[in-house]
């Protein structure tokens, strides 16, 4: 059984041209929990200078980057290698969107990785033969100029999304307030409104109610939010420069 | 019926520092076929000759891109807005994923808009107390630093993935209240409140009227709605036994 980061996919960047796109692609990496990074033949080597302050604080990603001269080296150990390009390519061969790549990484037994080409060129054919499969983002076909770190980071994001566990969304939200509180509030602006004529004509009566019922329980107010609007009515029925 | 343009939500950057992070935007949004871009109070000024570089050929939005002193004027046709932010906030507002509420702008009429706060800081809690919804990224707790344009470029792909899915329903729902009616209905109940003491003390105004907008905001009322609290709240006003 693969380790837990065993099963995280590599992200593999072949002849990346600078440094700075190297960092942010580490960037976008963590920022969706993935930390291994493969490079294929960086133009200016490695290490590269340029490529931390582009990181942003994305480091650990960057000082455990392994270097490989060939793609073949690179995905040597990978049982599902997915090749990223924008552009149909004279090769027949599966393709999928970076979601269904997502779940098939998290599916699959074995390594897999995701493939980049360099800056503006993108992919050569070659490159794209030894993958298994071709991962296409679907983008605007009139502005499909989409840069390297951008891609790694729908595609990191996409992982993320596709991994099960990982689904504690922030949720500080309290539960809508009983039936007996919403009640209570109803009650209470209706009698407020009441000596006031709100109900004339009185053949209106029932759909007024249910109008103004419906309204106030669309909201779904909790707890304490009913027990403002309370004291929200409480304030109105005041007098004036009395408060 | 609006028009399909009109469907596309609007991205709102507000309080913008640099030029190059505008563009980098602009490109996010038209890689998914996002076009409106609105500025709210641009740091340097608009227009910025740092943001056409970064643009990377997306010019079409930053030529189109309008200008607006507030986040209030930015978002006044909006009738659905979304606060983007990666940090909890104590405020009771529903949360959402970037693809719930790429569904939702697809299927709810009216127009829509999503916020972005500064670079670095985010955006204020009063500007999130403005947004019917908060908009959260699902991102590596350890590493949640994303930067402008990957965020805009992840609601924007969520976006333009939801746009093949989207069914035209039919809809005999009435559109959201604009947040210009929105504005008005607040600013009524503040009115009322005022003179009664409701505001004291004093030094917790901000929080109080942060509290009912978002109380206010919540239940995404209609036009029809909004003018029936307008109606409630001017019976109030009234001297019992004089309806």
């Amino acid at each position: 059984m693969a380790s837990a980061a065993d099963r995280n996919p590599a992200i593999v960047l072949v002849r990346p041209q600078l440094g700075e796109n190297i960092g942010k692609a580490a960037r976008a990496m963590l920022n969706f929990g993935l930390s291994e990074l493969r490079l294929v033949a960086p133009r200016d080597g490695w290490p590269n200078p340029s490529a931390g302050p582009a990181a942003a604080g994305a480091d650990v990603v960057l000082e455990r980057a392994e270097v490989f001269p060939t793609l073949a080296d690179a995905v040597a150990d990978c049982a599902n290698v997915y090749a990223t390009t924008v552009r149909k390519r004279g090769v027949t061969k599966t393709v999928v969107t970076a979601e269904e790549a997502a779940r098939e990484i998290h599916a699959a037994p074995g390594k897999s990785a995701i493939v980049f080409g360099p800056e503006r060129s993108g992919l050569e054919t070659d490159d794209v033969a030894r993958a298994r499969a071709i991962l296409t983002i679907p983008i605007n076909p009139d502005f499909p100029s989409l840069n390297l770190a951008q891609a790694v980071i729908l595609c990191a994001y996409e992982w993320s999304k596709a991994q099960a566990l990982v689904q504690p969304t922030v949720e500080d939200l309290l539960p809508p307030a009983s039936q007996d509180e919403l009640d209570g509030l109803i009650a209470h602006i209706e009698a407020m409104l009441e000596p006031r004529g709100y109900f004339y004509p009185y053949s209106r009566v029932d759909a007024t109610r249910r109008n103004l019922r419906n309204m106030l329980t669309k909201p779904g107010w909790n707890h304490l939010e009913v027990r403002t609007m309370r004291g929200v009515l409480s304030t109105l029925e005041r007098d004036p420069a009395k408060g």
